[in-house]
């Protein structure tokens, strides 16, 4: 079936030569945001813009199957905010010596300070019960709620505004507070908002707590077993990468109809 | 403890008046491709950037739990496809009437014309046991994963490349496909490459299958029950939204180190 298309060549790049500077300025400046929040009330049309790319995201078979909350009251706030103080607790409690030391120093949430807060949630009956993409892979659907998270953090950073997801917390007492029904899970407390600045630097890398692993280290080529090095030499080598392969002939029973 | 900042105004905003119009271009013309890759070789360089923008995605605690296994392999891609469309018979049995007539006309995956498969994991064992911010939600890495690969599909797009996400698979199956080791899981199968174009509508809404819903459905005010149209008021409305709470004492023992 046709439909309106979109040429490559003329958008998202500026003059053809490469990707638009911009894009890339946004992935790298992203930051988990905590303690740069500023407070300012958000504008109502940068927080649309800002809903509607989360809400553009892509999801297994079309299912869309995110909702956000968006959370302003003080008392809510103030309830999670102690909830999240708990759990900071139990996880310190679990750590010795030096660990523990820099865990105390490493701020963990901005749900007092952020302008806003957002909840983002998961419902697989949305679509269902046939939705396309997800028979062999229940997870599926929680894995397209994530993509919309990402999208409104990058969102978020080229508004100039900052994001934090906050973890610390546990999804039964989220349900109870903001009344989310069964079988909607919680996904991300998100805390979102202007602030003054961005860090240059991850707040857990600036802490010791732990640091950026260089890309080689997570690349393989065909295999599990052919990892790092090899892969960088065949990226950075003139040898052709990749490519279509020639048409096959459908293969034994279950084509379908392609 | 301090690091370098980044001026918020002065990044990923062109003059100030609002956000780089290219970053939501880039969020508008995303798009799960199955057919219109065109199967030209990859550009190393541009591979290089769009792995990097992955790899720069957000993490609980730093972890960067992902890997990439770049797939050109006739005989690997050969096998999935194979197992792809066993998977396709499997949905396809379980439709009826309608639906399945519209089912046969869609074409769920890239894999033997896309130039590049990525197959993306999540290893839990990553920066375990101590991974700050995931001790009360385990999942909390598999998200990770996730805002990952939107990162990939990004900047597949901004580099005027394709990208689909394959979920017509068995994990076990992908798993010993590739030697993937436990406790490693396969998150993902992403078809990679340059396109001819970019389908202004998705496949599944040009074909019927479901459309696309609006913003307004997914939103709620404060609490679960409000809905819809009364947060779309407040977003449009001249009302402050949010804002910073005042300062807090700590509440109630369990106060870390904030």
């Amino acid at each position: 079936m046709g439909g309106p298309l979109i040429e490559t060549g003329a958008v998202g790049r500026r003059g053809g030569d490469g990707p638009d500077p911009g894009f890339y300025d946004v992935i790298h400046r992203r930051r988990d945001v905590r303690a740069e929040f500023n407070g300012e009330a958000v504008d109502p049309s940068v927080l649309e813009r800002v809903l509607d790319a989360g809400h553009c995201a892509p999801s297994v078979g079309l299912s869309q199957p995110w909702d956000f909350v968006l959370v302003t009251e003080e008392a809510t706030r103030r309830a999670f905010w102690s909830h999240v103080q708990r759990e900071r607790q139990v996880f310190a409690d679990s750590l010795e010596g030096e660990e523990a030391e820099r865990f105390a120093g490493i701020k963990i949430d901005g749900v007092l300070e952020a302008s806003l807060s957002v909840v983002v949630t998961y419902d697989p009956a949305r679509g269902a019960p046939n939705v396309l993409g997800r028979h062999a892979i229940a997870d599926a659907g929680l894995y397209s709620v994530c993509l919309a998270i990402e999208n409104l953090w990058l969102a978020c950073t080229a508004e100039g505004w900052g994001m934090g997801w906050v973890s610390f917390y546990r999804e039964a007492y989220l349900r109870e507070l903001l009344g989310i029904p069964d079988p909607v899970r919680p996904v991300a407390w998100l805390c979102i908002g202007p602030v003054n600045a961005l860090q240059a630097v991850p707040d857990l890398e600036r802490h010791g707590w732990r640091s950026r692993a260089p890309l080689a280290g997570v690349l393989h080529t065909e295999h599990w077993e052919s990892g790092g090095d090899e892969a960088v030499q065949r990226l950075s080598g003139p040898a052709r990468v990749g490519g279509g392969l020639p048409k096959a002939p459908p293969e034994g029973g279950g084509n379908g109809a392609r």
